[in-house]
């Protein structure tokens, strides 16, 4: 029997996400993400359309590497201005009952004595729904807000982030017992307190001597996503992620990413199915084919190639401002940080492609496809992607927010039912729950042997 | 005419805050503190009550000096454990419209670049609503839990806290002009980048060089609240806050810090009208004195002098359990930090207090009075209490979650509105426009002086 498709939204507190210049599109909600309403009712429609989560990316830092300066970044609104992201999450959670909601937060900034107080506190609060996203950071702006010149070189960034994932795990896992906060009225005793223990951590990087603040949520640890695609990301990926996002021009490029994660999945001695991968698409779903292609050509009318270079820019650490539109992605290959770029030259390796034309293909959705169509054609071309790529679901951009994902959930998520490849209701239980059948991470992830009683580690 | 009497309540993220042994009680709801829901009609009830504002207190770490660890805090739920508190704000947010959240922050361990985008984030979300309460912490299990091995000295961290406050104040007053957000669709301008500037801070603490992330918000600063009593908190209150909280045992005792505050206020060459001051007290006010005088002594039957003495040695840094429950606290006197304990023995010099006394005392409602009645005595006292010490306001903790600010929105209220000493409807605007008649802070704040054209500072 074919697979089920899961579908996870994709956004950021910010306007446009990857659709910079839809926020002058007159439908498109985007240009009002500070406030409250267009976070609720999007969370009210994602889970009318059965979605699994919301994604809220984030990034810590400006794009400023265009021109050696955010001014394109902030004219075209390319993820700047961008609020903080897990605070919207409590108002999202008042108005559904199953959407999960992940979070990317930067690690590298945050102590994570603090950090995992967070995600303990909304993980209490959604009743088990709260996922993270582990990222490093990519952008040299973050750093300097931050007292450094640059970011600290990559690898050295997922060294930290080891032993940063040790402590939280020490605290989520290992410090408070099951059953340790009793609630024993008549003995008037709250907490056992035999049953929880101070977390002793004392590493190259991190020393903490304290008990986690919060008794055990009903995941303990969140969800974990991480979306690395470097050699040190995806060997992280295999080790602690239970779920991981990636995102390409092609499902060949995607089907090598997929088989290349599992095999780092399985090298970390995990079952390989058990990694769940979503992959970026942005699908336009119409009532009829001319509808979603009318909506298609007004978003093109109002997309932004200069805030999809500033956006580009950032991801490659290339300044594309020095090129001149017509010149020829060739000819750029031979820079360094490429590989972004050869991320969507890649799709159509025939074609010459031009700074503009780059520009014009990232301007909706980033560096995946756009597929446009009736509900027929577009589950077509979803049921084709999944199974030529072997993801387990996709995480969907918006071009125009919330209307995009109104459309999916209308016309796209009926269709996929009728094919029986779409869940007709929620699964009970936590995120976890949803994703895994179960509540808590699996035997086999390094945070379990953090819990008390598990055999020590090396 | 006498002046109007401003309600602010005081909770925490954890059961009980400052009524440890109340989550036994069979209509407390505080053991449920990590329910979303818990707060959401707690916000409702509230605002229906016209509270200018919520007040979520915080500590991080836990109190751990009566018998040298945490087995008394954990037993007696005595503000252990204790989730985040910014992250229940945007779900009460979506339930009201007028009420303020006032959250305490410990700046100590966290990043001024993100707190800045943290409160930036709610102010946006609520409209407005948001305030700080600037705290430097006072637990060593705090420092513990990030790699010290004790707090940095009090006067060091109030230096600590000034560069501090100048970093945040460029970002949230500086680095944004107004209009700066132009979000001009016509010509697909959301950001004019010339009236965008970086911060450029270099001190002995901080080094910050980037642009604030935010656009700015309704009150671009939040609301600043402070409540140090030492001779450097007065003084940082004095430069810094608008808003500050005081606690003690007697009329006499809050009359002499609100003349102090507003003398360190003068001192800072501001109008000392211009700071608010809220007073601690607890209100239990029944339809009658009979049923009010039951509900108290059901809180007495529920209350915990163990939870009580776990957190006054806490406060004080003296572990109190190596005195006798029948000790006498003039022999306590004679130790260091003992200035907590005086304030208790100081509302009644006369009578002799044992460590039975005190924790009887301060297991309802913190150092502060318990004020028992129907709504006519209740209103009374308040009326007598504001009047003797010239406070602008309480902060009125809770004996029963939500049980207390119910039976004061239900009864004392609308005694107090009919002697003109409450308000009858909110004012419109923002949380510092409710105060202060003015959406931002005013121009003699150390903030303003790092607006766009200010004139330079020294």
């Amino acid at each position: 029997m074919a697979s089920e498709i899961r579908f996870n939204a994709f956004a950021m507190n910010t306007p446009g996400h990857l659709s910079p210049g839809q926020w002058t599109h007159p439908r498109d909600r985007s240009a009002d993400y500070n406030k409250l309403r267009t976070w609720t009712d999007l969370a009210q429609i994602l889970e009318a359309g059965l979605f699994d989560g919301l994604f809220v990316a984030d990034v810590v830092g400006v794009y400023d590497v265009y021109g050696g300066g955010p001014a394109a970044a902030l004219r075209h609104a390319a993820q700047v201005p961008i609020n903080d992201p897990m605070l919207l999450v409590s108002a999202m959670a008042h108005v559904t009952r199953h959407l999960g909601f992940g979070i990317t937060s930067t690690l590298t900034w945050e102590s994570p004595y603090l950090l995992a107080r967070r995600y303990s506190t909304l993980d209490h609060l959604t009743e088990g729904r709260v996922g993270w996203n582990i990222v490093t950071g990519y952008l040299d702006s973050g750093a300097r807000a931050h007292g450094l010149d640059r970011l600290i070189a990559h690898d050295t960034r997922y060294g930290i982030a080891e032993e940063y994932m040790a402590v939280v795990y020490k605290l989520w896992e290992g410090s408070w017992e099951e059953g340790a906060a009793v609630r024993d009225r008549a003995q008037a005793i709250f907490t056992d307190p035999a049953k929880v223990h101070a977390v002793r951590h004392a590493g190259p990087n991190f020393r903490v001597d304290a008990i986690h603040l919060c008794e055990p949520s009903p995941q303990r640890t969140p969800l974990l996503y991480q979306a690395g695609t470097s050699d040190a990301g995806r060997a992280f990926a295999g080790r602690h992620a239970e779920c991981v996002f990636v995102s390409g021009p092609s499902a060949a490029v995607i089907a090598r990413r997929v088989r290349d994660l599992r095999e780092a999945a399985a090298a970390a001695g995990r079952d390989p199915a058990e990694i769940l991968i979503f992959s970026l698409l942005t699908l336009m779903v119409g009532e009829t084919r001319a509808a979603a292609e009318d909506r298609h050509a007004e978003c093109l009318r109002h997309a932004s190639p200069g805030g999809a270079l500033a956006l580009m820019a950032g991801w490659t650490g290339l300044d594309l401002s020095t090129y001149g539109l017509d010149e020829e992605i060739r000819h750029i290959e031979n820079d360094a940080n490429r590989s972004a770029l050869e991320n969507i030259t890649r799709a159509d390796p025939i074609r010459i492609w031009t700074v503009r034309d780059v520009a014009e293909r990232v301007s909706i959705g980033g560096i995946a496809p756009v597929i446009v169509g009736d509900a027929r054609q577009v589950a077509d071309a979803v049921e084709d992607w999944v199974d030529q790529t072997g993801v387990d679901g996709l995480n969907l951009a918006y071009a125009v927010l919330p209307e995009t994902f109104e459309d999916i959930a209308r016309h796209l998520v009926p269709e996929l039912q009728r094919r029986g490849r779409y869940k007709r209701t929620y699964r009970p239980g936590t995120l976890r729950d949803k994703l895994f059948g179960r509540p808590r991470l699996a035997g086999w992830h390094p945070a379990a042997a953090h819990r008390p009683g598990a055999a020590p580690q090396g």
